[in-house]
């Protein structure tokens, strides 16, 4: 049975070395002190590894039931749910006065964490709440907010986010749904929705549907879509439950993974349902959120890796078998440890650095969404916009490689349900897949972002990277170790830009052939930032005489471990992508 | 519903094409020609995508089932193994005087090839068999060969292999299961193995277990491990079943993937077992078929890849989801197929070039393994031993990676079990796992098969490519595309080599830190070598006017993707192994 324990240390590392959350220039950061972050975290991690954690497996195995139209989630979730509610952990980063705490997405990030890691499938039931709390907060009108938020905020009702038909998923401009405006103001709403996850379940009053659809007569394609609340129950203006709405569960979904979580058919038959924001800018509305759904969906992705990392080196230290090739190191024992094998380390420093580097990196990521937001900072926009395909996409592929690879410690083991190491690599699969599938992000990446604002956002980053490198070359450990390979990185990324430049405007294909490459090159040199930022704040740490030296220097052997072994890969993804599209597109479809 | 074709042209351009096989002066060789071989391909094919392949999803929807002792196979799979049987699929190889065809192994691994693609789990009831025939074949006495040699061909009876236990997989010295000697010559086996593939079923008459164990008072560890047939039920001299052995099935193991093989815990309780070649020489006799074994399963890897890349395109041509950046290429429809896109064209190429690269390198191995046995060719053998770690790892790396990169294919759709593209990658990943997990593989490459007999087998490696790039320059074409990257490669692999060479010895840690680079690396090499040879044959056919000219010129395209966009990863592992020990070995056990 696998465990979890929450990365305290390192979570409070990332906050405070890296970021100094308390003393950023942020409207609610100064609160953000170290004991109560640390106490925070003891809470959440206490709720995680005791509650949370051992519902996993169970998740897996019962996995969500259809019955007469009733969805039932597995056992012990329902109590679960509560105790996360009465917690409060749906709505930390809420506005108080939608019975939320008012704190920095920053933190909400770092609770959400070890939830995820613990449980992903059950995560997912608040985490899609929180999806449909953010568009109301964003979009809907006073009375919608007044209505909904805080039934959403406390998961007293839950929510879910209905885009993807059978026969379109990314392309929602063919969508066929639609929304009959009546009378009354409201609408009728008809069509059917998959992939809608926890689309019904059994642990709250209502579930309140955030539905795309098209308002007969609107704009062709995706100009035509706007976005409706459907409460699965009708309610009246006190919010009291009155009658089914026209809204019913086809299937739950056989799925690879998160079996946890009910993954529905959803039909929609004249459902009543009101307009969010304006007629046909659902799109926009939806947009909104992609910022922070994406960067949950990466999180989910490392989230997956530090879980099944940690288990893959509990058994690399407790399983016996074969001897270190240096000369036998566990002389009581009939064997050495798995850890004492160069190539197990090498896998477990693989999955390590990767783990520790995605976590600055997306509480980075979270904290420029609290300096766009709260500071309106058009800059930290600009800058986690082009960071957000990087965060899904990068974090995604590499956490489901990284959580295979921890799979591949246990051998045979590793295969068996029993040991939970295959659960982690099937459910971290489908985050490479939801909210855009990572082709997705990096067409968005390459196709949209690199050029957005003239190419401001980019440049920027290239400035920061260099700006950083420049004001710290003087360290000489840190230049050798950590910068001059940055700087490489970099210089590779910049090559490959220059690549697109030059060549994607007389064929596009040039560009759009190499964006996959681009997008784990940039995620290579965002985690290869990180680090030597990471490394810079060790220095210092230890400079200042901190008592946890191990800790620090841990830190420095896992970066600068990233650094040697994990940041060369730029220069092969520049040389796929300076071969442009010419064997990529080389072949007829027929020859496929 | 996932479908599947055998690649018959692909099939035919590998044996004929790139290795002649009807030129070869090979015993049987001489009857391969190209109408034999593919009226035999086209039979396998048909029973492959007509019985087989229709089986696979309901193998992995009902899995194996354990009841009052009994194990049952899923529904089909017993009239699907009558008509294998019946088409005389399982001796194809096997010497005629057993039953057998006495085909080369080359061909077996042609025919073998698209049953593994249609339904990888029931494969294994007859791959097992094969194995333990090879063990009996070269190992047993005259009478154990008379006696279960025939049987075996013909899956009368079926074999499995029992090695692992609980506390032990790759350290077998720690074995505890027991045989001991009787006065009839006979030995009472004792002990529990785990993970016995195909270790009940209900499609054969009796199950004949090789089993290793421990004769009491033997050496310690794995010199003192013997082998022993030991059958499910006890025979008499003439193959008469008589009653049950002391042997039972323990449980089912659920695992992530291959559910229609019945994966056993085996309890051995005084079994009346019959030794295996001589005392204590019980893993000499396994090693002898590991050739074979590991090369099968290396075929498994790319053999997944290959049915989840048929279903991939399959889908890319179908689903209309979005329009080609360069302009609309299917005014007609909504929306053009995926395979306009070039990211959706990257995947499948990536996909393409590598389950063709990986097809010419295992039948390669296949034909050396033949030149070893038939001509008893020492450097073939050495040759072979040095590949089988490469074929085996780097081959069910890379088909999980990219039965993977198929489901990505399909978005969503790829995570719902019903479309079966999961199945592909659940079931691709055992092979990563068994016969020897890819670390050990990796290990086997560079702790031991570098240096055998001193070094001569990679010796002539290096040697064979070199003198293949110096033979064929002259050609232009040839030279640019194919040799001059094929010649980077190589000399990369030269330069890992040196260093484990020059900084093994101090320390091996230096060498083992990148023993799982190197044996990626070497199977780039190994996959550029076959390209070049497989564009060297593609450029000739061309010249002597082959009729299908579209079918040598995709052969191009897509050996020149894989030197310009796959084969560069030779030096991004360079990188990581030249870093060596240090930052692989740096921190203490407990900082993990």
């Amino acid at each position: 049975m696998p465990t979890f324990t929450a990365p305290i240390k390192d979570l409070q590392f990332v906050l405070h070395d890296l970021l100094r959350v308390s003393e950023q220039e942020i409207e609610g950061f100064a609160d953000l002190d170290r004991d109560f972050t640390g106490a925070v975290l003891e809470e959440v991690g206490k709720l995680s590894s005791e509650v949370l954690s051992p519902l996993n497996v169970v998740g897996d195995t019962e996995g969500c039931t259809l019955e007469n139209g009733v969805v039932r989630t597995p056992t012990g979730f329902k109590e679960a749910f509560d105790k996360v509610r009465e917690g409060g952990w749906t709505a930390l980063d809420a506005p108080e006065e939608f019975g939320g705490q008012g704190l920095p997405y920053v933190m909400h990030t770092a609770v959400n964490e070890p939830m995820v890691s613990a449980n992903m499938a059950f995560n997912m039931y608040q985490g899609l709440t929180h999806g449909a709390f953010s568009a109301i907060l964003a979009h809907g009108t006073d009375a919608q907010k007044a209505m909904y938020l805080p039934k959403l905020a406390s998961c007293e009702w839950t929510g879910t986010m209905n885009l993807t038909e059978p026969h379109c998923g990314t392309d929602l401009g063919l969508m066929r749904t639609k929304a009959v405006p009546q009378d009354n103001g409201t609408y009728k709403v008809t069509g059917q929705k998959i992939f809608i996850s926890a689309g019904d379940h059994d642990m709250s009053d209502n579930v309140i549907h955030l539905v795309l659809a098209k308002i007969p007569g609107g704009p062709d394609g995706i100009k035509g879509v706007s976005l409706f609340i459907v409460p699965k129950i009708r309610h009246d203006e006190d919010g009291n439950l009155k009658d089914r709405n026209g809204v019913s569960v086809g299937k739950i979904e056989e799925k690879m993974g998160i079996h946890g979580n009910s993954t529905c058919v959803m039909n929609y038959d004249e459902a009543e349902g009101y307009l969010i924001g304006e007629e046909h800018k659902g799109m926009r509305a939806m947009f909104v959120m992609m910022n922070e759904a994406r960067l949950g969906v990466g999180l989910q992705g490392y989230a997956q890796a530090e879980v099944a990392y940690q288990n893959a080196v509990a058994y690399a230290l407790d399983r016996l078998q074969g001897r270190a090739v240096t000369g036998t190191q566990n002389p009581e024992g009939p064997a050495d440890p798995l850890i004492v094998h160069p190539d197990i380390r090498r896998n477990l420093m693989d999955q390590k650095s990767f783990v520790e580097g995605a976590r600055a990196f997306t509480f980075w990521g979270a904290y420029l969404i609290d300096r766009a937001h709260r500071n309106d900072d058009a800059e930290a926009l600009g800058l986690i916009s082009l960071m957000t395909p990087v965060i899904k996409g990068f974090l995604t592929d590499k956490g489901f490689e990284y959580a295979t690879a921890a799979q591949q410690v246990y051998g045979g083991h590793g295969y068996i349900e029993e040991w939970g190491m295959s659960q982690f690599a099937r459910d971290a699969r489908i985050a490479m897949i939801y909210e855009g599938a990572n082709g997705i992000q990096a067409l968005d990446l390459v196709g949209r972002k690199l050029a957005q604002d003239g190419g401001k956002h980019v440049m920027a980053f290239f400035d920061m990277i260099k700006t950083f490198i420049k004001e710290n070359e003087d360290h000489d450990d840190l230049k050798t170790q950590f910068l001059d390979p940055l700087k490489q990185g970099s210089k590779d990324l910049q090559a490959a830009a220059m690549y697109f430049m030059q060549n994607g405007v007389k064929d596009p294909n040039n560009a759009l052939s190499g964006s996959y490459d681009f997008m784990h090159m940039m995620g290579h040199v965002c985690l290869g930032y990180m680090w030597a930022r990471m490394a810079k704040a060790s220095f210092e740490a230890l400079d200042a005489g901190a008592d946890d030296v191990d800790f620090y220097q841990s830190k420095l052997a896992t970066g600068r471990y990233y650094m040697q072994r994990q940041l060369p890969a730029t220069g092969m993804h520049l040389a796929r992508i300076n071969t442009g599209a010419e064997s990529v597109m080389a072949l007829d479809a027929a020859s496929f």
